[in-house]
């Protein structure tokens, strides 16, 4: 099997592992860059190696309406056609379809919606996704599923829920038939692990349910967790995760979709989880916001006009290694591209170095204090102004 | 003296040599490229130490309106700022305040505009410009010049050719009275050399004069040859290069202001230029546009769409090396900033590297027929359609 998950350490629910993958391994607990278009947006991938990246996520709805995923795989694949030798997961577009696309409809069979590239008619079904995601080639894919706002009420939590099973046992099926077609050399096909994506809004019991279904329905390499991070309170989710770690096996790495601020993945981890992804740090870079060791900042602010300071004097970065913050201010104010690009790699840096951090104190058996001291840190200055 | 200029080889007037300046060495001839605002956009100076660029441009009149010279002053200069340790030249502002300013008024005294940042009035003097030229640091500083169109006709020139030198006459008092008044320590400065710049349109009689009366206002370091590519045709430009040659002395570099097409370089350094800038390459590359060993290109045509070949199989940019045509065209389509960063980086790249050829062609006393295949080569596509 091209797909192994190695507990090396336990710090409670916490833990520090290897997920082998065809592309190599990642260590965990791991932030996953996000490159929506087949690019984590402003960063190159000798960058991302760089700064120690283990895997990244691209996003099959985006990637299927354009460039076009046959267009990728006639061109040998996602890995080559963006230059990145090192794992890849694809999201299977339920997110997109709910949030994004215009005119959707959601039916048994799948969901009708509007392209909002060219306004085309679509219908996105669980055994297209799959398709979609086998001719991306990832080493990771995720089930197509029905995503809903975080507080929806139960009724509607529990219908997408069980949409989303009956869903999870279509792409299996597609799945597994795609790789008995084999491939291009007509072998069997193994270089791909299909993710279920466990939903249940913040309901105890549908989560539970949700878990213990996915669970019926295949021998799964990693598990999902799906539909956080979408509107509810944090307290919620942070609930749901509790209720995760004991619903899933302890075994499989655990996938929290679409969450990544620094203070969520410092409780995430705590609760057992290995994977993380968020747009959030290339989005804020090109809006001028950084995290720092010490909290948000807004890099537009008078103060750093005349700042000789790195951004982050605990960070190593290629921005806080070489710039001011003088000198970044200036390039964020004058819309200079190489302050969006420094800005985006710095956040994205952040967030993998600290999950490398993580891990290490996880393996010293100090994840605890470690992560409160982290913490404070990260949260004193918002409480001094 | 931290200036010295080596002629090491000869080919009809084409020169290779060396400049030296106080931070470093520049091999010519040599492609400038172009950091308006203290940043080559969308490239790292680390990208242009590894193409081997020798020296960057960057621009006193934005600097000066935003973030400010004394600002930079304080920060250690624009070295330091912007973290390029190679030599600088600034650009004085003359060719701005003439085609971005509003409301520009020139008096003998100097030129009165308003800002295009923040709308507010603005007076331009020689003085002034030496000023803001020594607070930036940077190793070469132009004079302020009157600019005018390029087909201006003679009575024009004329005047703003003579204004120029009576400006030039102002900015070397001033230039010298800020090295007398010395460095931080007190110590006279002697880290900048001031290029006056030789104008005269496109007027034979007016260049010799220009120039004549330049060399008899100081014993500079360098020239520039200011007021070509800014509208004339092209055969005059090069007559106009012809006379330069003639009236310059032999043994100074030569800076052909604001000239950066592959063609007009190659047609300069036949005629004894040493030193060119432009800020075409990243301008087109922020266009989709592309420099090639066979002619321009734009990367979004539809040919591209699934094409796996490099942009241009005869370079070893970072974007050639790694990316297929499909990928870019991928990027520059949907608005990628990866896709701008590697196009400017190619293009730049391409023009570095066509300085580098044309210097090994002038070494190896083969400059003549090296130049025409090149200009062969890159016009026969041209040609054909």
């Amino acid at each position: 099997m091209p797909f192994r998950f190695t507990i090396e350490s336990h710090a409670g629910a916490a833990r520090a592992g290897v997920f082998t993958t065809p592309h190599g391994p990642v260590e965990t607990p791991a932030f996953m860059p996000v490159g929506t278009l087949a690019t984590v947006k402003a960063i190159d991938p000798l960058d991302l190696r760089a700064m120690g990246a283990g895997m990244i996520l691209s996003n099959a709805f985006h990637l299927h309406l354009r460039p076009g995923d046959e267009l990728i795989r006639s061109l040998g694949g996602l890995h080559r056609f963006m230059g990145w030798d090192g794992p890849i997961l694809t999201d299977s577009g339920g997110f997109q379809v709910f949030s994004l696309a215009d005119l959707r409809e959601v039916g048994e069979e799948g969901v009708h919606f509007k392209s909002h590239i060219d306004g085309s008619r679509r219908h996105f079904t669980p055994e297209l996704v799959m398709r979609i995601e086998r001719n991306l080639g990832a080493d990771v894919i995720m089930q197509f599923d029905h995503v809903i706002p975080g507080q929806s009420v139960e009724t509607v939590a529990r219908d997408a829920t069980e949409r989303s099973i009956r869903w999870l046992e279509r792409c299996r099926v597609e799945f597994e038939r795609l790789g008995r077609e084999g491939d291009t050399e007509g072998k069997p096909y193994s270089e791909q692990a299909l993710f279920p994506v466990v939903q249940g809004g913040i309901h105890a019991t549908l989560r539970r349910e949700s878990a213990t279904r996915a669970r019926e329905v295949g021998n799964w390499v990693g598990y999902g967790i799906g539909g956080l991070s979408v509107g509810e309170a944090k307290p919620d989710m942070y609930a749901m995760l509790d209720v995760m770690h004991e619903a899933l096996p302890e075994d499989h790495p655990r996938y929290l979709m679409g969450v990544g601020f620094p203070e969520d993945l410092v409780e995430g981890v705590r609760r057992g989880v290995d994977l993380f992804d968020c747009v959030a740090p290339t989005r804020m870079g090109r809006n001028g916001a950084a995290f720092t060791s010490e909290g948000r900042v807004n890099v537009k602010r008078a103060e750093f006009r005349a700042d000789p300071r790195p951004l982050d004097e605990r960070c190593d970065c290629p921005l806080c290694s070489r710039f001011s913050r003088a000198y970044l201010r200036h390039l964020i104010v004058s819309d200079e591209i190489l302050g969006l690009r420094l800005l985006s790699l710095h956040n994205v840096h952040f967030l993998v170095s600290l999950m490398r951090a993580a891990r290490e104190a996880i393996r010293a058996g100090d994840y605890d204090r470690w992560s409160r001291e982290w913490l404070e840190r990260y949260h004193a200055k918002a409480r001094t102004q």
